[in-house]
């Protein structure tokens, strides 16, 4: 007979749970611990001090993770186990408590680092606010200067305020690319602007950039999953790898009260989960990022931190699906 | 005596703001400083005290009036901008403390004054509990005796609940004014009823009357909007001007806390908000208001104060539409 | 003139309420008082403290009952008044306070004597969480040890978790029922697995014993109604009766924050309501339960428990269109 | 062996509970089946809808009994059982939906009958808001014409503000009853006032009519409990009978939160609960009220409830220790 | 320069935190990896299923653990650094998902297997509902049979319920104790006890036994952490070891909103703070539970559970301090 | 180049209101429409993004003034009125939205502009986090380059931490002046330390600097005000002015859920109250800040913005009690 019943203290959320044999939390492992070339690194850069209202994004990283527990590997609906697909969780990127150009400077150079270091990964950045992806963007260039990058940006804004204004801030990262040249403005495809969000000033700014503005009623008409669809392939077939940007505010504020700058009028959970295994279907998409998740406005049941964790499964779901073809 | 009871609009949250360039709150202006005839005029009618349950709808007029700020006058789905459309604010209504009845007969009054005064405006209310809908019908019958009005109603309720018990509640408008013969049942079209929220004797009260009850289940049948579409040109051929009331109750609970007497099996956001630009768009629409939504009950991202102003948008973008044509 | 304005104290919250004037909570009776064989008998299970995680389901029944009062009992979009539905109320079976297995025993019991003593009559159950499925579904048994049993069971889960190492916990119901050979995998559908919240391990299980799993994504490209039609037609074609057990949890967490292991992509409200009028209307389906949901997390305006009265009210509408036929 | 283990439905929220054997609940009777003349007979008036800011006060009288469950009939601290003293529960004086007069008139009437029918027995009227204290004095005064009447007002507020402009508010009633010579302004002590919460006015009313004001400050100089001695012992030397009320606002909001007028710096509970034991200690104290306690705003676990009933409970337990010397 | 900013991933919530460099969480380390005897183990014993109402106290191990890192290991007040102390975490106990007794049963053998490995050492429980005390002190009695054994017991509540009619619930634990002779009724010192929450019946029980009930009231006459020290003062004189159990619904509610059964008239966090300093001080007290918290209940700023880590931490500068001496 | 950054107040909800006649919103000015010489000048700095965890107390400033008109200028405890003590709103400060640095800057320029136009004015900053208050002295020392300035600080914590590595935050204002040698760490008195809330080698840091640290428990031997009034007394012998910084942190968390820095074991608001008339009343004073105030934490009824600014009539008042002698 055992003598006691003691478990090593639980100084991680990280460890087995009988309840969820399988969990996404027992699968995925640190990139510092990885013995060969992951398939999908994640990585976390929590920063929102950027962003133009209070925002707690920052918080997201480490409660995506602490989310993985409630998730398990195998996803019913396409019959698909994650387990074999290798995801290396790289940590969070140290951000600078007050330094906000700093903090971005580091997101440019990790992003390189990993980009460089590991050339056949896919890279998932988790956010943060949406000031990361110009970030993570120009590190992508840095390290491949003479390739386009095509952005399809899933999005209730178009995100071109002017940063000689407010500086590298969250409602600014497509103007700053677009500014500097990293990528041209008709390389980017935007599903989701829908409603009263977006200034006539901004929509003209992306009009003179060659913009695509794919309203949400717009894509509707043919369903998001198409519009989505013929997007990746007008990408495809123009630039030499797609980064993908999902800003959580896309979704409807029925179900994302956790993303302070949500609306109503927006894209379904659905939808947005549909898209993303199509997402992750193309081989042209090389990097994603999920950004502006505020966990500390979420509901008491966790409501978007739960969708922010599908989402993010579902893209790797559609990774899966494409290597299996 | 006073000829009506505005009090001036309280202006105060409508800084400038650098956030949202063009916000409509940069946009609307006080009906006291108006040179021109406006298009459209909005007016508040802060009383609650006359609602069955408690509700804290009088603190509406001042809650959607602060939310202007967070939304852009353009509308990106249907390429509008709003901004050339004249809509002034005509301020609160006073209402007394205590004395319901003089408060609903300055409603009365002032929505006479205003429709007198400004004939080729279209107005606005903004409720408030549904009890005000009754108050602002006379008052437009009284300016125009000879005509015939009709009613569009979106509501998951009949509202026809007996006033000899209950005195002018938000239970009753409905009743009040095809009692005192204000309307005919016939002129009546109530999209929006189902499950099991209004009593037998109340159904049976309608058919007597001829009352036009469009179950939810029956509009999606042919699709909300097309329901919408049907019975304005039915309202159309037979009335002289007609009256829009959207009790924000019609809409399903998930998406209107905010709302008390929301329930389970309502009305969508989409249907109500694509219902609304149709509406905009019949010219036969003189009125319209929005009633019964509860700032003090509504999610701590104001959800729905955000669904309400959405809406009134839409209706906005409506006018424009029709106006364009 | 009245000499005082007392009403006599509320000493339940079912007395007559002038607001709606005839409401469930008036129109059930409880079932000692029932003078001829009811129609349908509705008794609660209030045990959670067999559920893995913390559970306040064992507040649903009071909380249930206490929502009657909002709901008339006729439906609108059906055109069918549930007066003349003869439903008694049999109250709670008396939960002990620590003894798990034997609360579990007294559920067996009392279904096994509702089911004897009034043969005739339907049964529903009102949870406390899952785990009391496979009790009422063996007191059945017990009743009619040569009848063969089908389950139809909505939920997001299987719930074929191992009661060897869990207990007869929530998660371990079905698994129970095949274990113990009362019901066979194969007499068992469950509708609404979808997503990323079952183990390898268990679809491994259920797919050993036949259990037939319809995916929500599966169910909705035929429509979830007509999935639940043939569902039910598939049963009928094989067994003597059907217990229907519909797990709150199928919902999307943006619809049931009050069910603590909703999940997004879940079932919509409509979906379930439509299902549960045709569950109604199918005379083989003798036993239904509802459980696993958990008042105490409720949205602060009651919203899953206003789902719940609402979904049990649809079972209702369907009996009573089945009886009319 | 038991058949079967159901209990009655809970068709009461005053059912036995085995988890408080003597418990508030099982201890009170409604008026209706009182065999004796009461020590103590309890009514509510649900009214709010005077109140001059939204105020759901009108839930508090059924919420106030539904608590009486997690009370116990034995005061541990005085080592005495209220069992023996008899409290009778007249219900709810019938409040019209919206004539508020004559929902007035009709706690006036009630008061005055409770007072002539059951002239040895205190009575304790819960609130509903403020504006009904005016009413239930004018009722005792109308039995009693000949009497001075005193009024110990625990309170933050003076509650003298003009009826002429806003009619019978809850602002309003200290006024109301000195206006109309039913109470002289001397005859009135206040204990609570503080900060920065009464108008200037509106003390220059005071000091005009000569109300006492005790400021929490001034009673805490010599301790609350000892200002409620000197103020008990002041009004019995000049007047007939003393009327207590209380305005659950007295208390700090860190206490309080489900009082909307409730502010910092505030009456501490255990300032309160001292207090009322000596106000029910003292013979002169015929009636007593407990006013606007909203419980809709009241922290999810139901602080301000449990303190609205412990705080009664202890103008009992000072009854008991009254009638024992 | 660095060539990347990566920090290894967050898997822990114990890592290093440059906002606190000396935090509680870097001072503990796990039993396992102790090289030395500990001054004190502290244990977890997650189990809130034998609690009578729902509770979600086995969630609070894991919540007092992730509070760590907001604690410094520096006693401003006393100018004491805990840091020398060795603080040894033993992590939970296995807890199995439905057996309580089996759950029960392995505190007791856990508790006795630690007494017994580390003789010297005190040992503080994480409970879990109070349940898990009467376990706790038969593992003590286990090994130390020959002892007498008092209990400080700091509560609302006698818990004295009838073990025979509950089972071993969370009210019974001392009458259990008592019952089989484990501790002597005349050696528990019950400090707390006020109000209406107690039944007669249960006070009759404590006073046959020669509980020592030290009202709320009577306590502070004297100050309550001069009656802290009289009792254990009283205890020391007339047994071998004491065991304190801190129920932490000795709270007022005020200040515990997440103790389900806290309620109005308790104790002051500066009261209990006070007074575990000076039970950390006493050598006699050999073992310390803290129990009833419920992190799911609490504020959404977490308050209770701070409360429970600065009184546990309070604990520990009381043995620091007793240990300088 | 600009001298100051001043916007205009934001007067928007400071309109008439019948309900509170003398309320604080009607009698404070713009400082652009003050004729004379204030008293007093308030000014808000809306910045929080330089706070190590998530922050909104940039949103105090507009928070604290619409709270205005729930206060009446009235104390009633001091027999004072304030309407003729002239308080100037010279709004908020233009906060750049991601250069910290900039931000920081213009409140020194703008403090020190005030600080040389007003020179008799006392001042009053709101923030805003406490990293502004190393800025507003910094401003003041710039005009004042030969008077020594002394700090009286209520705070839980010493602010001392290492601006080299957190860079301007808020948890190094105190370090910053001292290492700059803007004040003297002999100058400063810190009145609220307690707990487990400051590092051994913050101490140290605070020791080695000769900082005066006060104890709360120190305090209460002699009582706060009684500990204030001596701190005082000693700064006044010392240095020229003093500048007081109220971190609303020094505050218990059980009386301020809105300062997410808040902890158990804190000052009371009584304790809080009483010493800010006693500052108010100290002609050496000229200058107070209240910091780190986030009304988006708050409790749903504002209890900590109504303390915040009761707290801040506190010392007017005081300031009124001074130039009355």
């Amino acid at each position: 007979m055992k003598k006691h019943w003691l478990k090593p203290p639980d100084w991680s959320w990280n460890s087995f749970s009988d309840e969820n044999p399988t969990s996404v939390s027992q699968w995925i492992e640190s990139l510092q611990s990885f013995q060969e070339t992951p398939d999908l690194i994640v990585y976390g850069t929590p920063i929102s001090r950027s962003s133009i209202s209070v925002s707690g994004a920052s918080l997201y990283p480490s409660e995506f993770r602490r989310m993985w527990k409630s998730f398990s590997t195998y996803n019913i609906d396409e019959h698909v186990d994650l387990i074999s697909f290798k995801v290396a969780d790289a940590g969070d990127i140290d951000m600078h408590t007050t330094d906000i150009l700093l903090s971005h400077q580091r997101i440019q150079q990790t992003t390189a680092y990993l980009t460089k270091r590991y050339p056949t990964s896919r890279t998932c950045m988790i956010g943060g606010d949406h000031s990361t992806t110009a970030c993570a963007v120009r590190g992508i260039k840095e390290m491949y200067p003479s390739e386009t990058i095509g952005i399809l940006q899933l999005d209730t804004h178009l995100d071109v305020r002017d940063p000689r204004i407010l500086g590298p801030a969250n409602g600014t990262p497509i103007r700053q690319l677009i500014d500097d040249n990293t990528v041209m403005g008709k390389h980017i495809m935007n599903i989701g602007p829908h409603g009263y969000f977006n200034a006539k000033s901004l929509i003209d700014y992306a009009k003179e950039h060659s913009i695509n503005i794919i309203t949400l009623k717009a894509a509707r008409k043919k369903g998001v999953l198409q519009a989505v669809k013929e997007s990746l392939q007008h990408l495809s077939n123009c630039v030499d790898r797609i980064y993908v940007t999902v800003d959580m505010d896309v979704l409807d504020i029925s179900f994302a009260p956790g993303v302070p700058a949500s609306t109503p009028g927006g894209m379904s959970t659905s939808e947005l989960f549909d898209s993303l295994i199509e997402i992750g279907k193309d081989p042209s998409v090389k990097h994603i990022d999920f950004v502006c998740l505020d966990p500390s406005k979420d509901s008491s049941v966790q409501e978007t931190v739960k969708i922010g964790c599908y989402a993010w499964l579902q893209y790797v779901t559609g990774c899966v699906l494409q290597d299996k073809k």
